[in-house]
């Protein structure tokens, strides 16, 4: 069972953002444990992830990859930290120098900014997409 | 009023991608007209939109942008074609040399792969984007 832990600090409150993201978490059930962990606020995030020895940052100044990469990069990094994996998604002023420094990995989604709702979405598909890539499934061809 | 019209193949079946977009529409009505043009193939697509004299493809090969970037561009386009703009989202295997020869612009969202789902909330954020940076209002701030 591969475990990722989503931080952020925004609930999510659209309805349909919860219907789209459960779709996934349904789809990802049998092999992967998703948790979303909601922070009260920055210093509260900040808290939390610097105890965790592993996490990737979410960030517009990042590296980008295609959804192949990720997928490979993602596999390797569960590989190589007990099948457990930390993302970070910041808030609207964007991350600390203190946690970015801290981070294993800072990706880029796009050079576009994106809504929270929208990250999490995002994120939620790409894991979901690596996962069929690194299965070979047709889903991603 | 600006008339974006966006062309696609995938019918819009699951319901919180309508409230998504819905919500998005909402938020534009009073400024926007957003049309969807769904084709029935590649053939029907390819026929409607060599029809259009002024379309924006998006493709993963495509050019990126910052959102800001963005917005430029889209005003600038409005502006040299009398307040509408085509947009264009291919089907799973891309879109035909022949179309993309012809397109005005080509724009990629990301270097990441993304569902016909996503594509269309995310353009559809964006054009909502691009008008609040452009108005100079706090929603990119």
């Amino acid at each position: 069972m591969f475990i990722v832990k989503i931080f952020s600090i925004h609930k999510t409150k659209e309805k349909w953002l919860q219907e789209a993201i459960c779709e996934y978490e349904k789809r990802l059930k049998n092999n992967f444990l998703i948790k979303w962990e909601i922070c009260k606020d920055e210093a509260d995030l900040e808290k939390k992830i610097l105890n965790e020895s592993f996490f990737i940052c979410l960030d517009e100044k990042g590296q980008k990859l295609t959804s192949l990469d990720f997928s490979k990069k993602l596999f390797e990094f569960f590989q190589s930290n007990n099948l457990k994996i930390n993302f970070l998604i910041g808030s609207d002023v964007g991350i600390s120098k203190k946690i970015k420094d801290k981070a294993s990995f800072v990706l880029s989604l796009s050079d576009l900014t994106f809504t929270h709702q929208m990250i999490r979405l995002i994120l939620i598909e790409q894991i979901y997409r690596a996962y069929q890539i690194h299965e070979n499934t047709k889903y991603h061809k």
